[in-house]
């Protein structure tokens, strides 16, 4: 399992709409067959500082995902309403240990 | 859906030793009726450094899982092999949208 932490931090004026646009982009990406987790999370204490924890079943899978046309339609929406650059951790999965 | 990254810095002799104290800690975890997801990950540039992405139903949910016997015989048998105390980052989770 590779994980990868997407750190994002969103323009004031534009928390909702990140969070409407994400919607489609995670429900496709749930549905690729090689995807084990997609979670959006939001800081309690800032709205506007987001995670997307993504867990792909290997690094093909997780480079498929940028192919999608969910991921580049939410990647083409959002640009103009980061803060600062995206900035990507990533992490090996070692439990669970998926199959 | 609550979620926390527990960040964790491993004294370097100890790393193998961590593992394996984890693993019933993440069965035990998995098993919990609240529980959504508890990962265990490690950085792939520094073998001492991991996360623990744990998201639970609900706080009630999370402050369980801290009175179990696995969690406790994980906590006391980790105690010794921490570089640095671990430091827990809480979010909201938005999606998915567990009932």
């Amino acid at each position: 399992m590779l994980v990868t932490l997407v750190h994002v931090h969103v323009l004031p004026d534009h928390v909702s709409d990140f969070i409407e646009a994400t919607r489609p982009n995670h429900a496709g990406a749930v549905a690729e067959p090689g995807c084990l987790r997609f979670d959006v999370l939001q800081a309690p204490d800032d709205p506007t500082r987001f995670v997307l924890y993504e867990a792909y079943r290997d690094a093909a899978a997780a480079a498929a995902h940028k192919e999608t046309a969910h991921y580049l339609a939410w990647r083409a929406v959002v640009a103009g309403w980061m803060a600062e650059p995206r900035r990507a951790e990533p992490f090996s999965g070692l439990l669970p240990d998926f199959p």
